[in-house]
């Protein structure tokens, strides 16, 4: 047995978390895509099941009020606080993680608007150039449609392109392509210091490392809810809203849902009070639902003792890939330094088609994704991958790179 | 046994859509909620089952390609849009319906203001003032936030309220309180010649009768899908955009969905060809794929056909009331004139509490709803409503209403 299959098997033993790995439904594939979907956790078949059968099927309407489906946004957003660092009422649930960013950019302006009055304009958005596409295509729309213009920087650049017309930043928490963790408390620090307002995109890091959203005094925040969190293909997204500014949330998406007086059908329009009123329409209660189930995983689960076994993966990974795939084959886009790695690995492809690459280790039961041109991502849910699927997956890696 | 008692029996047995009840969970309750909820399709659980544990359990992240998750929001636009009078390919499923609202909203008003470049400005929005409050709101944010002003008429009014200056206007083809249908062909028309461009709100049509979008020329339109189509709670909403309008669609939430090469992961934005351009972020797969399943009843059911049975079921029921409530207790507010009326009949309360009037009827077995202050709401779902559950109704209501 190699020396590293042995170290996997001596980390797996000592490993706090190892358990947690039955909360989940899982086969013999090694399973490095939790960073795009996350495993289904075993709780949720059935519950789902009963929503269906018994909450839709039997009690029908009477369920928004018997089942609690009315309220399933700010409950689960509730559930979901601890796990970002937020207390109780700072969450809540529904749309996509693109129409959420457009609510907390479009808040944020208004916000910063109202603040500045009588001072300087507050007319331009920063965004990180490296985000997620989405991310700045709907920047650009609430630009456009606030009479901002849109100014691309890397997170590294942000703190020197702050200036007095700067409304509102939004910036990644991790990068979705190279896993670079950014520094949330200082870079809110920054955008505060010159006025403005900080806007987190959290879905590659909630669930998998702590955020401290309160504590940092993060505005906004924005994630979505089907990778580390592992509410299931296209699962509603969240938005937190810092307690002090909800009263200020002037919502661009003022759907029936964010009533103070949902049911008073009134023409008239009245904003809830707290997070609720960055609702909009009527939830996706089936989505939601199995998000609520999912997140059953963390009962007892610190997510300090996630991030812990988190960066020893990734660690272990790098070791193995560098032990075990000749010099020169691939190069790790992910920081070596703990406090800017997130919770992946991203791998270029130096010596041969990424794409075809990947798709020969999922032939082998390693599962991670494909990033064009050259990029091969490998996440790591620390809830239920393990150090020996971690050499497992170095090791095949090296068997495919070199035949 | 009763003469209305023996004409629904015969109306029953002469009814060709009867044995449709059988692709519904039902049990022996009156159900005239499905203009709010529509009962549980008997597909649906072993689907939503298997979507759960095999395409997102076993499958994972290869479902988005393999169970066709990706592709899902305009497969599924293609099947409720035989319903609404569509061709394929202008119809896609996803997000609320108060989020498409602003959708379609915003550009069209960026549509009439490119086609009137040089000309007259267009900078108002006209919206039903009786309408579901959420269009209210939404149309009010669309407003604000193309600089337009908001004028809000009754649907009778809109002909006289239009001018060149009309942007769009915002319609119900059947108002949600009352029941009253309007004409969707005249209005369309009438807005048309005016310059501006109609949106219809399709909540409380969809699937009760024939709509007609692409014969009269609709330029978009919106609708949930879980009324009368039966897709579960908070299922995804729809968005049309008339063919000939796709290129000039230019969407005010422009996620990575919506993109022509959405794993491009271009920072610049490229909208995709056709109805896909009105998609935004990931589509809350659960939710979506339950409405898929749901749709299977429709098969081999022209809605033509429905609209017979919509009209037969609300003709009766009214003459039920008629026979059985003691004059002076309720009132209608659903028009008698077939071509003014949906699929629901409301009642107005002039001698009780009608919210009180609605508890004791659902205790009683026969589910309507109540919209304050007075109204009470019943919904006929000729997919599973029978003749026999619309006299039961009407003799159980005439019992509350006496004691």
């Amino acid at each position: 047995m190699s020396e590293l299959l042995s170290k996997a098997e001596e980390l797996d033993a000592a490993d706090p978390l190892a358990e947690l790995r039955h909360r989940f439904v899982l086969d013999d594939t090694v399973y490095l895509d939790g960073n795009s979907l996350g495993a289904l956790p075993a709780v949720v078949p059935d519950r789902i099941a009963d929503v269906v059968r018994r909450q839709w099927g039997e009690l029908r309407i009477r369920s928004w009020e018997e089942s609690g489906w009315w309220t399933a946004p700010e409950r689960i957003g509730d559930r979901i606080a601890p796990l970002v660092g937020a207390a109780p009422g700072r969450i809540v649930v529904g749309d996509s993680t693109s129409v959420n960013v457009f609510k907390a950019l479009v808040a944020a302006v208004r916000m910063a608007r109202a603040r500045a009055a009588g001072g300087t304009a507050r007319d331009e958005i920063v965004v990180d150039a490296t985000t997620f596409p989405t991310d700045g295509y709907i920047a650009r729309s609430a630009a456009r449609m606030t009479g901002c213009t849109l100014r691309p920087v890397t997170p590294a650049e942000v703190p020197g392109a702050l200036t007095d017309r700067t409304a509102v930043v939004l910036l990644n928490h991790v990068d979705y392509r190279t896993g670079r963790l950014h520094d949330l408390p200082g870079l809110t620090a920054a955008v505060h210091g010159a006025g403005a307002y900080a806007v987190w995109d959290l879905c590659h890091s909630a669930g998998a490392l702590p955020v401290g959203l309160d504590e940092h005094g993060v505005d906004l925040a924005v994630g979505c809810t089907y990778k580390y969190l592992n509410g299931g293909p296209g699962s509603p997204a969240y938005l937190y809203v810092r307690q002090d500014l909800q009263p200020r949330f002037d919502s661009p998406l003022p759907g029936w849902n964010s009533h103070a007086e949902p049911f008073g059908m009134s023409p008239d329009y009245t904003p809830a009070a707290g997070a609720p009123r960055a609702r909009v329409g009527t939830p996706d209660i089936l989505s939601m639902l199995a998000l609520e189930a999912a997140l059953d995983v963390w009962d007892g689960v610190p997510v300090e003792a996630v991030r812990t076994k988190s960066l020893a993966l990734t660690d272990f990974f790098l070791e193995c890939v560098t032990a075990y795939v000749p010099d020169g084959r691939v190069e790790s886009l992910t920081p070596a330094a703990h406090a800017e790695r997130g919770s992946q690995v991203a791998l270029r492809c130096t010596s041969a088609d990424a794409g075809d690459v990947m798709r020969r280790l999922v032939a082998s039961g390693v599962v991670g994704d494909f990033r064009r041109p050259d990029v091969l991502r490998f996440g790591f849910a620390p809830l239920y991958v393990g150090f020996g699927d971690t050499e497992r997956a170095a090791r095949v890696l090296a068997e495919v790179l070199v035949t």
